[in-house]
């Protein structure tokens, strides 16, 4: 836990700033200690840090006023979603407001013509899915939980399918935010393409609400498409499942997901799901296209994963085989925790070049062996990227720290691999002290330039990225 | 030219720079009349403003010294790749150091299991391609051309192939770059996939070396597809043409490339080329993908064409068919040039959301010939990002005049449909004007606040995109 630190709080401006927005905002500004508990970090092993207030704000003009009060006084803002980061993003550390975006949920226009949808970053990816699902058309990040977007962007979230669609960073057109002056930015126009100043998008997706607090997001949206498959297959080593990754990507094969499971992490969806997998390392995978393309591409598939050794392969384009398919990977964080019940679940997220991939999991498990620890293995193997999922008594502060001592060790190998600590988590407060070690001084030099640059009173979310 | 200012000039620190540099680097420090104006902008309309010296640094380290020189004096520093640039990228409104990489131009590796490459800045886009041809990979992004790909990175160009693999923000993996403190930044792992921190790679790429001067970059890479398709369709009118690309696009179909020629430019390339295309809009499109794929495709969009009123429908998947059928794209240039001799074009470079490209293109037509301009379009109509070629008599300055109205006015109506005013071209000197217009207050605050954070005495790349 050494690494979630209380930061010297402003006493005096946390109470003067809640009394000034109590006068505009009245009961609003909730200050109950059960609800401000739940606005810390709740889906994750570090510790909670509440904020003094939550607010729920209706609109950008609400959230400068706020922001303009909380400027004065030099109290921290903290922007929540859902809360289901996991590396303590949204905790408080030095205190101050939480700004909870769960009422400004509205879709403001779908373009279809132009494959686009602006909406508040409140609206979760499954809301919007389900407003889009007349049009033909889907957005395509999936990061597992029903986050709201406007965290996804701000986290620069992705999941099983960014090997074909990407992630965050390349499905945010444009968004709106606030500054920590009570400026609104908008950073780019709806078009498609722009070369028009500094990409401020992409600063603002994955800066994890220490430069803007979005407002506002357009989003690039994917057609539904005609048919989908579903593939599977076992493999008898890690390396034998990572070269056909490789070679499925080398061939140009446009694989919508390819997903790895080890052999534990197998095994434990056979007690949770009954189902009968050999207990060996298994590859699921998804293809989007028309019906011909997508079994098509299945059959290539089948054909490079033979010739590297995988048995039992199987595919389908039928939806509800689709589905039988893919639950060893739907079930696999439940089947994971049932390993060990009572347990709470420590979740790495290296990522490093394909080429390394194999090297990276297997000396990842022979660690885990010998540490002893119960932590299965899934990776969005396409880009390199996998989760040890350690299943921890944190009530043992010896196995706390060893299992500490592994992320740490785990980032290091990756980041020695010209990889790193965080594909897809981020860094908030659990990674703040590996991001020097991944990218060096010179990066922390310009990161914190345009912190300060930014924020100078360095009150949009401190105590994250390492960069205070 | 009123947009082409010139700064106050620092002659001393300058003289001494020079001095001090001449001291360690002797003759390599270059400052003959005719070499400095040809490292000033010389492939747009705009005017001539030499730097002071030109070095040719071959390291990093040699960067890190000119540029710590140079910031001891306060002296700017202006990256040159090949002064393809159309904005005054490279011209030097305050005088200054221009650092051409013309000997950075190093392959350093190729990981082809990854699918990316390590380069330094100034290997074109051609040499890398023909360095990976045996490699069964290439570098999609083509600007036209031979652009080194620091360059590229710098300007974040695109061009003909972006609706498919994207534009340099899309293709860059990571980089390094010289702060102008003098420290090398890394800007990301090699990894596919990352969250750590701020995406310095993309805030880097597009940022006209104001922020950093690129020294290495590390690219994705793409199979070299099996087989590639050409089709061309004539149309009645621009909207038709339009409306089949917003099909075309709805349908999924994967166009490689998708370029409208407006009646003019076909005209044009009719005269230049001995062709005997219909002079009506013209569609020229490519697919890449396996052999049956690309023909079955193709075929797609030629029922989608003829539904929207399109004739002549050609495909082909023969390359010196493929030649001929795009010859009209690219000789559409030198075709146009040729519509008026001794003119200079000058080039527009909106990008507009797609459902309003129809509106925006015939807006243009209109108020060009209401002007009595000779100017053909030509568009990347994927994106919704066309150029208006105006072909001026730049000894004339009532027409110069008119030519810059039509600019300020089309940027205009970009814009008020939600677009950019510069698709790929980027801002530079000849559109600083317009950046605030498109973004807004909040945009700029938050820009000149990176750029005072990043670069507090101002020595990179100073006049260019409307910031100081």
């Amino acid at each position: 836990m050494a690494r979630v630190l209380d930061l010297p709080r402003n006493e005096g401006g946390i109470a003067t700033a809640i009394e000034v927005l109590r006068q505009r905002l009245g009961p609003r500004v909730e200050t109950g200690q059960a609800f401000r508990a739940q606005h810390a970090h709740t889906t994750t092993w570090l510790r909670n840090q509440p904020p003094d207030a939550v607010i729920c704000p209706t609109s950008t003009s609400e959230v400068q006023d706020i922001v303009r009060v909380c400027a004065e006084y030099r109290v921290p803002v903290i922007p929540f979603g859902t809360g289901s980061s996991l590396e303590g993003h949204v905790n408080a550390p030095a205190g101050g407001i939480c700004l909870d975006f769960q009422d400004m949920n509205a879709i403001l226009a779908v373009h279809a013509e132009d494959m686009d949808a602006v909406i508040q970053p409140g609206v979760t990816r499954k809301a919007l899915n389900a407003h889009l699902r007349d049009t033909g058309l889907f957005f395509p990040v999936d990061p597992g939980a029903d986050a709201s977007l406007g965290g996804m962007a701000a986290t620069s979230a992705s999941g099983t399918n960014a090997v074909r669609y990407g992630t965050m960073k390349d499905n945010v057109l444009a968004l709106k935010a606030v500054l920590p002056s009570g400026e609104v930015v908008k950073s780019a126009a709806r078009a498609r393409k722009t070369s028009a100043g500094y990409d401020l998008t992409r600063l603002i997706v994955g800066s994890e609400g220490t430069l803007g607090i979005i407002t506002e997001l357009t989003l690039r949206l994917q057609g539904i498409p005609e048919a989908i498959s579903a593939a599977t297959c076992s493999f008898p080593s890690v390396e034998a499942a990572c070269d056909t990754v490789i070679q499925t990507i080398q061939y140009g094969l446009p694989v919508a997901r390819i997903e790895l499971l080890d052999a534990l992490q197998v095994k434990a969806v056979n007690a949770y799901s009954r189902l009968g997998l050999p207990e060996t390392p298994l590859l699921l995978l998804e293809f989007h296209g028309t019906e011909g393309a997508v079994t098509e591409q299945a059959d290539v598939f089948g054909g490079i994963a033979r010739e590297m050794g995988g048995t039992g392969f199987t595919f389908t384009t039928r939806e509800e085989d689709r589905t039988r398919l893919w639950q060893a990977r739907h079930d696999a964080y439940w089947a994971a925790l049932q390993l060990r019940p009572g347990a709470k679940g420590i979740s790495t997220d290296v990522c490093v070049p394909v080429s390394r991939l194999a090297d990276c999991v297997t000396a990842a498990q022979a660690r885990l062996a010998a540490d002893g620890f119960i932590a299965p293995i899934v990776g969005h193997v396409g880009d390199g990227n996998f989760h040890s999922l350690l299943l921890v008594d944190m009530d043992n502060p010896a196995e706390v720290e060893k299992a500490e001592a592994y992320v740490g060790w785990l980032n290091e190998l990756a980041i020695s691999m010209d990889g790193t600590c965080t594909g897809e988590h981020g860094i908030g407060q659990g990674k703040a002290t590996y991001l020097d070690r991944e990218l060096g001084p010179g990066a922390m030099a310009m990161m914190r330039a345009i912190k300060r640059g930014v924020d100078p009173l360095n009150i949009f979310n401190p105590g994250k990225m390492g960069l205070d």
